[in-house]
């Protein structure tokens, strides 16, 4: 199979891509693998949305929907058209398409997306990479092709806006962000009980992991470097895998005065995962380069062979020889 | 000292209350005891407001203002005049002016606050329980004095909406309080810098004490609660006190499952501190009443004589004569 390069792929106004929506008729929206709050609220705004003015639609999740999205995330109709629009949103690559990719990899005909970093690999691509969040796109898209919202549709945009921005805590947020969050609040949101799910929500087992981990915590270099570590056997013991483990590099650099932040995930019986977040002037992918990975500035990763006191000497050494630097 | 009682206090408008503050000159501006980002950031902004409008100023808060709050919480000047006029900000009661209750309690001129349950001491009161922050309301009451904003009242308000609505995410918030919060960002608030200090931010100390009481989880009647214990060495281990234990009862409902989050804190050789949390149809209040506590339907706590184990069993029974009723 042949990935859609950029060749091709035509850019789209947001007043094209909503005369694009209203001149099809049969939709098959797509969301990235490992979905998120963002590509499933706006997967299933654009649906609600779709739905509102008569077409035919189908959200496809190339992974089982997490039963906290319940509220906005229903079954949708199954598409019989044998050629349907194919839309793909949130999905910057079309390998984020995951288990789909091979299916719709190359045939996806509209691609909605904030992420800069986007492939170009749809037909047509609407890409506004200010907006905070795809729903942003989403929300504004179905203001232009003047589609009323309602609740449903309003909570799954809320929920796209608040999951990738923290809860309107990151730097992506704008003012426009905020508006848009603030008209979304004419409508039944709820959105206190949408955040305590996404936000304040742990599973036990997530507890314990956390609890394991936090007891592995270490300090280096005056307290300005801290080591958490998670070990095949905590991964066991708890059950926690995957995304579970995806908010313990957070705690890593949530420490005053640390400016060096590091994970060790073990990954094999003789490899470990490396994640580092840091603070200026500190810059993770300098250091995860001199590691074999690499990265953004403030969060960067690396794969390295050995067992957990091999693995951590090597990165200490990495990380002290930047603080020694600054 | 004799408290002032609410007889003669008198409501006004945010018109009145603009007209207040444009008739008088020699301000003191008092917070409430253990300042949080809502009254100082009240405070502050309404300082620098005033300045802004050739008035003299000066904060006072009754405890030592944290260091995170530097970016905005700068020394005011002293005022020198004899009389000046005293305004309390987010303070609901002036028992809660702690050190400088003997002080100012019975001598406030104007009380601008959010709080339903404002105990109504001051002569005059601007009360708008509505506003999900107090900062809120200064943010309309600036603007209903025609003064302009600048960067760093700006900052201020900002920190009073975020903290007060755990970034935006309590169920306080109102369509008002996101377009003042969008309002906030015409000017250079760096609010994603804020919030990482505000609530991605912990000291050394925190991080140990919640790894110790993460280890003392224990889950009771099928998961749905959760106990967690500070004991006495838990707090002389780490040096965590007093505002530092405030997060961990957060964490004792924060389970999947969990209806009834325990935290027992030891206060004594033989006494502990119980907080309770619930969700629906489980009511705190009505458990630690058993206990000779009490407090709200969601939010409740008592104090209990007796050793930890003891205490527990307390509780546990409580707790299960409830669970059993649903």
């Amino acid at each position: 199979m042949m990935r859609k390069t950029n060749e091709g792929c035509r850019k789209l106004t947001l007043g094209q891509t909503a005369r694009f929506l209203k001149n099809h008729n049969n939709y098959v929206i797509l969301t990235h693998a490992s979905p998120d709050g963002d590509t499933l609220g706006s997967a299933y705004a654009l649906y609600y949305a779709l739905n509102e003015i008569g077409k035919v639609a189908e959200v496809i999740c190339p992974d089982v929907i997490p039963k906290k999205y319940d509220y906005f995330a229903r079954k949708t109709d199954h598409i019989e058209n044998e050629n349907p629009t194919i839309i793909a949103v949130d999905v910057a690559d079309s390998r984020l398409l995951g288990a789909l990719e091979e299916e719709f990899g190359g045939k996806v005909d509209l691609c909605i997306d904030h992420h800069i970093s986007n492939t170009k690999y749809a037909k047509n691509l609407y890409l506004d990479d200010d907006a905070a969040a795809c729903a942003e796109c989403i929300f504004e898209l179905i203001g232009k092709m003047r589609v009323n919202l309602n609740d449903i549709t309003a909570k799954a945009i809320y929920t796209g806006l608040a999951t990738d921005t923290g809860c309107f805590k990151y730097s992506t947020v704008t003012k426009k962000t905020l508006l848009i969050c603030a008209a979304l609040y004419d409508y039944n949101i709820n959105a206190a009980e949408i955040n305590r799910l996404m936000f304040d929500t742990k599973s036990k087992k997530l507890i314990e992991l956390e609890s394991m981990v936090l007891n592995s915590a270490e300090f280096h270099f005056d307290d300005r470097c801290m080591v958490l570590t998670v070990t095949d056997e905590m991964q066991y013991k708890t059950g926690c895998s995957g995304t579970d483990l995806e908010g313990i590099a957070v705690i890593s650099r949530s420490v005053e005065g640390v400016i060096a932040g590091v994970t060790l995930k073990q990954t094999g019986d003789d490899e470990f995962k490396v994640s580092l977040r840091t603070y200026s002037p500190l810059d993770a992918s300098e250091i995860c380069k001199t590691l074999g990975g690499g990265g953004h500035k403030g969060a960067a990763g690396a794969s390295v062979k050995g067992d957990l006191a091999t693995v951590k000497a090597k990165v200490l050494d990495a990380v002290k020889r930047n603080l020694d630097a600054i």
